[in-house]
C-alpha cells in the first residue's frame, strides 16, 4: 500500500495485523531516513502518506506532535526519525546499521546528534536573505563531516551505517539546490562529493529516491503550488 | 576541580587518570543536562568551564564542534548531551534514569527527541520580535508535555528519569524570563508548574543550581556584559 497524501476528512485505511505501517511525506528528509532503513533491512511495510499542511485528525491520535516519520505495528507507535530507526534496528533482523564496536557506536551517535546543528544551516541556504553568508555558515558547520569522510567509502567504513542514512536526505537536498539556484557548494566539498557518488550505488538510496524531489524543491523555492502526489505511482513498494 | 571559564591562550589543566572530566559552561542548558546526571549518579568529576565566546584551541582537539557538554575519561571523549548522558548511564552504576520497561523506554526517547522542536521556541520568547506570538508558539509546541505530566510527580512516574533531566534546564529558563520580563507563561501551565515544584525537591536539581543564572539571563537579555565566573566559588563540587 502507498496512499496518496491523506488530509483532514480522509479516512484512515484499515491495517493488516502485524505488518509495519509507515507514516510518511514523500519529500520529508526526516521521514526519508526511516524509509531508507525499512528498505535497507527489507522490512515489508505499508506507506501512509500524510498531507503535512492539512493533517487528518486521526494522525494526532497516532503521533500527538503530528510529525513524520512514524512507525506503527499492531498497537505500538514510534515517532521521531532517530527513535524509529533505532526501533527498526532493534526489532528486525537483516543487515545491521549500527557498529558492533562500542567506541565506533558512540562516535556515530555523537556525529548524528551534532548533525542536528547543520540542518537549520542547510535550510537557511534557501530561505535566508544572504545566500553567500548562508553557504559559508553551512560550510563551517559541515567541515568536520567533510574531514571525517576523507579516504573512506561511507561514514561507517566499507558499508553504509545509520550515520550515512541520517545525513543523506539533507545533503541530497543541497545537490538539488545547486541545480535550481546555480550555486556552487558541493564542488568545494570533494570528499563529500565522492561519498555522494558512493551513496548513489547503494540499494536503499536508489529505492527511496522520490521521482519528483527536484520538482518539489523547485516549486517550494519558487513559491509555486506543490503536487505532493506527483508521479506517486512510480514509488517502489516493498511488499514482502 | 572547578575552573574559571578558560579562554584562548589558557592552558588545559592536567588531568587525574580514571577520573571523569566534564567540560561545561555554567549557564548552558545542554551542559546542565549532563551535570544533573553526574550528580544524580554521584559520579565524582572535575569541571572544566569553557568560555564559549573565545574557546581555547585545545578544546577543538577534544570536541571538533566546540560544544559543551563533553565528557572525558582517560582517552575517551563523548560530546552531545544525550550521548554524554547515555554514556554515563551505561558506564556507571547508581540510580538508573532509564525505564526498565521497553515500551516506556521508547516513549521517553520519543518525547526527548520531540522536545528538540520546543527549544527554538523558548529561545524566540526572548529574541523574537513579537513576544505574544512567540509565547503562543511555545504553548502550542509544549501542550503535549503539559498533558503528559498531569497527575504524575515526574515524567518518569514517582522518580525522575532522563526525560525530566532533558527538559528541566530549558523550562527553568522560562521561569527566569517571567521574572525579568514580567510575562505570564507558567501560570497557564498548571501541571508543569506542579512538576517544577517537584523537581525543585530533587537533589540533583538543587546541587546543579547555578547561583548566577538569573543574573546571567538578565544580562544576556538586556545586552549587558556577562560575568561567567560570577560567584563560581559557590558551585557545589562532587569530589568522591
Amino acid at each position: 500500500m502507498n496512499t496518496k497524501h491523506l488530509k483532514k476528512g480522509d479516512e484512515l485505511p484499515s491495517s493488516s495485523s502485524g505488518r509495519v505501517r509507515f507514516y510518511n511525506m514523500r519529500y520529508c528528509p526526516f521521514a526519508k531516513r526511516t524509509r531508507m532503513v525499512l528498505w535497507h533491512k527489507k522490512i515489508p511495510h505499508d506507506v501512509i502518506n500524510i498531507n503535512l499542511k492539512d493533517k487528518p485528525d486521526w494522525f494526532f491520535d497516532k503521533n500527538p506532535f503530528g510529525t513524520v516519520p512514524a512507525i506503527e505495528r499492531d498497537n505500538d507507535i514510534i515517532f521521531e526519525s532517530a527513535v524509529c530507526n533505532n526501533f527498526l534496528e532493534e526489532e528486525y533482523e537483516g543487515a545491521s546499521l549500527i557498529p558492533s564496536c562500542k567506541k565506533q557506536r558512540y562516535h556515530e551517535r555523537m556525529l548524528m546528534d551534532a548533525f542536528g546543528s547543520v540542518i537549520p544551516k542547510i535550510h537557511t541556504i534557501v530561505t535566508g536573505q544572504n545566500i553567500d553568508e548562508a553557504i559559508e555558515n553551512f560550510m563551517k558547520s559541515f567541515q568536520h563531516f567533510e574531514k571525517e569522510i576523507a579516504n573512506r567509502k561511507f561514514f561507517g567504513g566499507d558499508e553504509i551505517s545509520m550515520l550515512d542514512i541520517h545525513i543523506w536526505p539533507f545533503i541530497q537536498k543541497i545537490s538539488v539546490f545547486e541545480e535550481i539556484k546555480e550555486m556552487e557548494i558541493l564542488k568545494k566539498l570533494p570528499n563529500t562529493s565522492k561519498w555522494i557518488s558512493n551513496m548513489l550505488t547503494v540499494d536503499c538510496v536508489q529505492k527511496t529516491h522520490t521521482v519528483g524531489l527536484n520538482k518539489y524543491l523547485h516549486d517550494v523555492i519558487l513559491g509555486e503550488k506543490v503536487d505532493y502526489d506527483y508521479k506517486i505511482e512510480d514509488d517502489p513498494i516493498l511488499e514482502a
